[in-house]
């Protein structure tokens, strides 16, 4: 089926907004089996609208138009849909009273440029929006069905999951229902992980595999199409089973979880606290940990610097004399000491250094990683290349993976495919 | 002139990849007085992209191609450019030479596939990629002129500045040059510096006024456009004068400058040191000055706790009894202790109260900012609101801006539109 996605709005065509919802809509078509064929951007523009829609129409089966549903005059989506659908806009008494509704719950009144939101072709199929004042609908015009969505990202993104992605898969002959099961990584590049899982999927099978990179994590998505939710289990949970074993030890967080709430939950359930000292990751440790609900109780305190000899210093180390060079042993001694100076429970200690001369792609650092946590501690040395801001979001990502494996009983020092030996 | 923004590529698409080159261009059109018309995106499908060229020539008077010029069998757009304007694929000797350059100079041979980079349509216009081997090219399509470029953003980038819009203004026959002038503030909401400004320009001046928020940060843009150099010169002067005494202290870098870049600027210059301590922004306002270049001189050290009773012992301050609460004398407290304890010259210290209750946009907190520079220490309070997201970056660029007043002299209390007094 090929879909069309059509955004619409000078801020989108003029690019002073990124057009995020394009990608997020072609992506969510992709995970349930559907696919873009065509994507199409107009300004806030009747002739441009306008065309676009019978162009749209001429090529595509289906068409998503994201945005021009608001109250102000630029947003004329509803308008050039009732012309070119050749009706007129009448109002939807229904929704009119649902969004007086919602003013009168935030006791407002509702501004009267808001009754032009529930004008709609007549005819069309409502859309419902239980989240804001603009409402979805769908139109044919000359033959093709046309679902209009929201710009705002919220109230566009459940629209589609819960209104239009079941429209389209009905429209496609497509039956049943879909999931999206994925895995996060640190440590493997995507072409490694490809080649991994590359004979993973039965020819045939419901299940679509594929990657996504957010350096310097990977993700590994598993879209799965079934009759119902046993469906789906029974056919996902072979493949999940062997992802995970494939994958094995760099898997640090499925779904919706992050490798820090990862951390987190584990410190809080079993009653742990944790401080953290950071070199040249210059606290971005501590911002991905510290600032989350719960961690008021975990993190204790963190303390960063640029050199060894100020580091030391703040965790109160002895700071006469030559502070020595980043090593496993430097990191496990300013954690040891951390732990001690914190009363943490745990103290984590990522020491950088960069290599000399100006950013470029092929600058290295060498990191170092300590663990304390009253027994003998753990640490574990890395090369990482790519410049400052790569060597930057590895060492955070390493750092925080190692604590992850200390605390599974993991091995701390599996080498991964972003270090050179 | 129409001009349409047409982007190619299955990773643009599916939504795999966000599309930040479609915005740039658009952006970068609007600022030297052009304007995108129509955006399209399709994928790298023979059938679609010689669609997609039929047609945007039947719309458009030139077209901007991104993507597609890339070594591998799915980059078909010199093809399809050959095929839509009715000619051969050629080989550029010249160009074949310099990518061979390009590789010898890395001591690597050319891959056999990259020949495929050098074969454009015959009779186009060569179009140089200093930095790539992706040579962009213009060709004539139904007598619309098309420019491909690659999609490489810092290739693509330099290419449309010096290499595409020329040739675009030269094609809508405008003549002279033009001139981009960057105001960065913070304080001041888009609506209120619209305001401000709004009787700046004189009708029919050669200058465009526009606004960006990228929250907390307000950028102000004046697009300037002139016969040559000293024309730019002379019509902006009074402008960028006016600008500055309106928006005044707000202002708090200009162009490529950014707020931390600018206090470091000032801190080195001035042999000053700094230490920073901090609490829900959890390292925030480190991770912004500690790990620029050049700061290895003047960064000291920080502090992070999420309360204050391990703010204050992480800094050397008497941990027995009751913190207190958040107020300006707990921050100038913890700066004095801070910078003493760590011999730094100045302390900057941010206290953060954030108001109970889950996470929502009606959220607030209490910010207490302190800094000790060894005279009477400074300090301000201010209730941000939000959500904590937004309370993080609020009170992360609170605290800098108020050192960068600090060191300049201006008050440290003037009331932002973000704070509720």
């Amino acid at each position: 089926m090929r879909i069309e996605i059509l955004c619409t709005g000078d801020e989108i065509l003029t690019g002073k907004t990124i057009n995020s919802n394009y990608s997020h809509i072609a992506r969510r078509l992709e995970e349930v089996g559907l696919s873009a064929y065509w994507g199409t951007t107009v300004g806030d523009d009747r002739d441009s609208l306008l065309a676009a829609f019978r162009q749209a129409a001429a090529r595509a089966d289906a068409v998503i138009v994201n945005g021009g549903l608001g109250p102000t005059v630029d947003d004329l989506s509803q308008e050039i849909a009732a012309r070119a659908a050749g009706v007129e806009l009448v109002l939807d008494e229904a929704w009119l009273a649902r969004m007086e509704e919602f003013y009168a719950r935030r006791n407002r009144v509702m501004p009267p440029n808001n009754r032009k939101q529930a004008m709609l072709p007549a005819g069309a199929e409502f859309i419902d929006n239980p989240i804001g004042t603009a409402c979805g609908f769908a139109v044919t015009i000359d033959n093709v069905r046309f679902f209009f969505t929201p710009g705002v990202p919220r109230e566009m993104r459940r629209m589609l999951d819960e209104q239009i992605i079941p429209r389209l898969l009905a429209l496609g002959g497509v039956t049943g229902v879909t999931r999206l099961k994925r895995f996060h990584s640190f440590g493997i590049g995507e072409s490694r992980a490809d080649q991994m899982l590359s004979d993973i999927l039965a020819p045939g099978a419901d299940i679509k595999l594929g990657f996504q990179a957010h350096y310097p994590q990977l993700e590994t998505k598993l879209a799965v199409r079934g009759i119902d939710g046993a469906d789906l289990e029974r056919k996902l949970a072979p493949i999940e089973a062997e992802v995970r074993r494939r994958l094995g030890n760099f898997i640090l967080a499925e779904d919706d979880q992050t490798l820090e709430g990862v951390i987190l939950s584990m410190l809080r359930d079993r009653g742990l606290s944790l401080s953290i000292a950071e070199m040249f990751t210059s606290g971005t440790i501590a911002t991905r940990i510290a600032p989350l609900p719960g961690a008021e109780s975990v993190f204790r305190r963190s303390a960063v610097a640029r050199d060894l000899a100020q580091l030391r210093a703040a965790v109160g180390l002895a700071t006469g004399g030559d502070a020595g060079a980043v090593s496993p042993q430097a990191a496990a001694a300013v954690a040891s000491m951390l732990r001690d100076s914190s009363g943490s429970s745990l103290a984590l200690a990522v020491l950088v250094d960069l290599d000399e001369g100006a950013d470029r792609m092929e600058l290295g650092g060498t990191i170092a990683v300590g663990i304390a946590d009253g027994g003998v501690a753990v640490a574990r040395q890395a090369r990482l290349f790519g410049g400052r801001d790569w060597i930057r979001l590895g060492a955070t990502e390493l750092a925080l993976d190692c604590l992850r494996r200390h605390l599974l009983g993991l091995p701390v020092d599996e080498q991964i495919d972003f270090e050179r030996r």
